[in-house]
This record gives C-alpha cells, sequence and structure tokens, in this order.
C-alpha cells in the first residue's frame, strides 16, 4: 500500500460514493494503482458499477450499518465524492439508533444550503474517529490545474465575460446557493440553484432558441468553488458531458476555479472542448485574484 | 382631463407597450377615466388588443416613425410598460437615421443587463424632451402596498424564508441579473435570469416533483426592486399567474417589495392567493429595513 497517500497502514481507505462518474473513476483509477479501499454505495445515487468492489449500500439515515462496516474493515480515513441529488428523505425510513443520536444536527442542517448539510456530516465523521480527505488527494490528476486545458485560447472578446462571471460566481456562492453562471456579453443570463449545472446550462440553450438572448453570440460558464465549501466533500465539478451542454448553449467556453474544481475524465472533458472549439480554462486559484486577465488568452 | 396627473395640458400620454397584461389593463383603466392616451405597440411584444386604441406599432430601431407619431399627437409624457421579450434584433431591421445617432448608446447598453438597457431608452427619450412617469402614477391602483394583500396571514415558519430571500433577492438585483428567488426552508433553491419569474416558478416544481427539494414544504418567491432598478420603467410586476405558478409549485405565498411592485389586476390576483391559500404580502419599501418581521403574521 505504499502509494496510498493518506493512511499508509494498510487500512483502506473508504469511498462515501455518491451519484455520478467520479467515485466509478477514482475507484477504477485506486483499483489500477492497487491502492485498498471499500465503498459505501449511497442507495438512489450512487452508480451500480462500484458493486463490483468491497461494498455496502446504506441509505444515509442508516448510520448503525455504516459504523459497522467501517469498523469491520477497519476503515480510519474516508472521501466523499459524487453528488446526492435528493435529500435524505427522513419520513421514509426508520433510522437506527445511532443515527437518531446524531439527528438533530442532521436536521437542523437539512433545511441550509448543502455546505451546512456537508459540515454537519463531516462534523459527525470527525467526531467519530474518522480522518475525512478530498478525492483529489487521493488522485491529483482528478483536479483542474491554473492555466488552459485544451487547445483553444480565451478569445479576448469574452474575457469581460469571465469577469462578470466570477463576481456574479463568487456572489451566488456566497448565498451558498450554487457555484455556476452563465454570462453573455456582460449580462448574467442564468445562475445555478438547486436545479445544477447542467440543466442550468440547457436552459441557457432554450433561451437563446428562443431569442431571450438576443443575437449576442458566445458566452462563457464560470463555476468556481463557494467561499464556504469544503472542496474535501464538494468541489466543483465539470466533465466531458458539460462541455457538451455549453457547446449546445452556443457558449465560448468554460471557466472554472483553478486547483478547486475536479474534472471527471480529463483527457475526453479536454478533448470534447478542443473538438467543439470551447476554451476551457482553469482561473487562478486565490478567490481574491480571480480574474481573467491573468490566464492565457489568445494576445 | 382633470383627472390626469402628469400632463394637465390635455395632451395624449404615450403608453410604450411591450408584452404581457399591464399595458392592455393601464390602457383601458384610463379609457375608463377619461384620460387622453395614445398607444405605441412595441411589435413582436405588445399584445394586439391595444390596437383597438390610437396607436402605431413599431420596431424598437424606428425611432423616427416613433418620433414623428409623438410630435403629430402632441405627446409630452411618456410611460414605459409591460415586457420586452427579445432583445432588439438589431441585425434584422434597417435603423432609420434618427436611431442611427443614437446606435452607439443602444449597442453599449446591449452587452449589459435589463436597467442598462432601459437607462439608455429613458435618457434618449428624456434628452428628446419627453417626460417619462411611470405607471403607478398614472394609476396607484396597481401599485402593491406595505402589508397583507389577501386574507392569508404570513405563516411564522415561513419569516426566515421571507428573510433569506430578501438578502439573496438583493444580492441578484445588485448584479443587474433578475428580481425573483425561491426560497424553501433557508435554502435559496431558485434564481431568476434571463428565463423570468414565471419560467423560474415552472422551475421549482419540476424540482419538487422530482424530489431535488427534499420533503420540505412550503417556501417562498420573494420579488424585489433591483437596486439599480427605475421602477418609472421597469417595475418588479406580479399577477395572478404568479399566483397561479407559486401555487403549482406549491409554495406557501408570496413577498414582493411594497410601494415598488406592480401588481396586475389586484382582484384577480388576491382571489387567486386567497383560493390557494397562498400569503401575499407587500414588504416595507425601505430596502435597508426590508423584513419579514415588520410585516404582519398570525402570530
Amino acid at each position: 500500500m505504499a502509494g496510498a497517500p493518506e493512511d499508509g497502514s494498510g487500512a483502506p481507505i473508504a469511498i462515501i460514493a455518491g451519484g455520478g462518474q467520479v467515485p466509478v473513476h477514482l475507484a477504477r483509477s485506486m483499483a489500477d494503482r492497487g491502492l485498498a479501499f471499500v465503498v459505501v454505495m449511497l442507495k438512489g445515487d450512487a452508480d451500480p458499477a462500484l458493486a463490483a468492489y468491497d461494498h455496502i449500500a446504506v441509505n444515509p439515515v442508516e448510520l448503525a450499518r455504516f459504523k459497522h462496516f467501517m469498523l469491520d474493515r477497519g476503515v480510519r480515513t474516508v472521501t466523499l465524492v459524487g453528488s446526492v441529488r435528493g435529500r435524505p428523505d427522513i419520513g421514509r425510513f426508520r433510522p437506527d439508533w445511532t443515527t437518531l443520536r446524531f439527528i438533530g444536527r442532521i436536521v437542523g442542517a437539512l433545511g441550509r444550503g448543502d455546505d451546512a448539510l456537508l459540515r454537519a456530516v463531516v462534523g459527525m465523521m470527525e467526531d467519530g474517529g474518522l480522518k475525512v480527505v478530498g478525492a483529489h488527494e487521493l488522485e491529483p490528476d482528478l483536479v483542474a490545474p491554473a492555466g488552459l486545458l485544451g487547445s483553444v485560447a480565451v478569445p479576448k472578446g469574452q474575457r469581460a465575460s469571465i469577469d462578470t462571471g466570477v463576481a456574479a460566481a463568487t456572489t451566488l456562492g456566497a448565498l451558498d446557493a450554487g457555484q455556476a453562471v452563465v454570462v453573455v456579453g456582460r449580462r448574467v443570463v442564468a445562475l445555478e440553484g438547486a436545479e445544477g449545472t447542467d440543466a442550468m446550462i440547457e436552459r441557457v440553450a432554450q433561451l437563446r432558441a428562443i431569442g431571450r438572448l438576443g443575437r449576442k453570440k458566445g458566452g462563457v460558464l464560470v463555476k468556481l468553488r463557494k467561499p464556504g465549501q469544503d472542496i474535501r466533500v464538494d468541489m466543483p465539478t465539470i466533465g466531458p458531458q458539460t462541455v457538451r451542454h455549453a457547446a449546445a448553449a452556443g457558449l465560448a467556453g468554460i471557466a472554472v476555479h483553478g486547483e478547486n474544481t475536479l474534472v471527471m475524465d480529463r483527457a475526453a472533458t479536454v478533448e470534447a472542448a478542443d473538438r467543439a472549439g470551447l476554451f476551457l480554462v482553469g482561473l487562478t486559484p486565490d478567490p481574491v485574484a480571480l480574474t481573467s486577465g491573468e490566464g492565457p488568452d489568445d494576445g
């Protein structure tokens, strides 16, 4: 287990897996590298492909089963990856006693934004003696660097859109509402709420198709880490699908938070962007200095 | 013309009419009260019913025709009402010479938000010697007062949602992106961009239907005047349709900016809210003091 970056003991790392392809990608990569891991599949969210590994499938309120599995496998380090689409449906489950001890914290966090909910979950794990690490610590290649990722440069005409988007996404993040915005010209045309990034970009495609954005071409998707966001458990994420949606919406490119964004299947993502003629840029990670002016361009 | 609040001369007031029912409602009300007016119907937006009055139908770039009509009818006062769904499609029209003189200002404003565009238009009108008045000055009954509009009180459990919504809508407005947000619990689940308020509430209904908002019931629509918004030409607007959408999305009520919001067909709007069991409240108009705590409640 010499390659395990966070746990030299040989004890397996638990991948607590929500939906989407990030957990699948991470598990495959860890298996390829011979790292010891187990998977906690969140029912209703985790990809069934993860059942190929040593795993348990749990509801978020079945903490006793979760705890037993952790102890049984000797897990001391966990990583939380993937999306949790629905809020835990407390009414439908009969929570176990372990869960009931923590239920106050969960219920308190449920009414707030995603960050509060995740902070409560991470706090519970840490109180239970587990170390929580980010997926990017287990696979650094998952993270977008600062700078151009593909071969398409940022057109000069899109720099102002990026700057407007950075300001808007920072504000949006401070509300704990979402991570992403779409800017056309200097106009913020869409802001992400509970619908998620892909649905928001689809909306932009529809608005453009019916002429609600005027004739202005281009535009950018800007996706940033929220100010209160714990990137160990909830990094902004893009992937090939993000690029496809952005291309369908007629955007000129995508700007993400450098060193603070997961890129799912980077090779496929960059290839999709290059093929569609979209730029893909990681902005400087310092949120204060975030500006398109620091990034590469075509000038 | 003793009833004309802004122009005692007997000269007609021009209603510059975008889409929706506000211009129709205003024209009908002015006709009922025997006030002199003419209608400038914006092609593609204005309701055809307005052609029943003395009118001209123009494209936004046909300023010479517009100016000629104004001079011919002796108009000195205008009001701009209704929505302009598409941005002016400059490429498709052959602008006249009068328009060309102003085109720089329009093009400059097109890339920005709605406020900038409207400020440019209002500036052009005022430079041309026209007085721009708000629809609410012509018909005070169109404006939401501060306080409860219907018979349903604000439930105590929704007050925190209103407060969260006021903070989020204020922030959103400062970005000049939109006027409205939906908050469920203390979570901002949707923010209005170019799609408009109705489409945003429909999205919330869809998200709720597929379980993306969890099991939490209720929620509020908060719609506020943007900090930079000129209420003479672009007041936040609600109407019976807003209430129907909000009810379909399972919201508990609607909070608007008191004395700064147009209520289209107030009788029908209030009746729809009462029938659906939704509260409808005008918040105090002072944006600094905006808080649900100052409004009426059921306690």
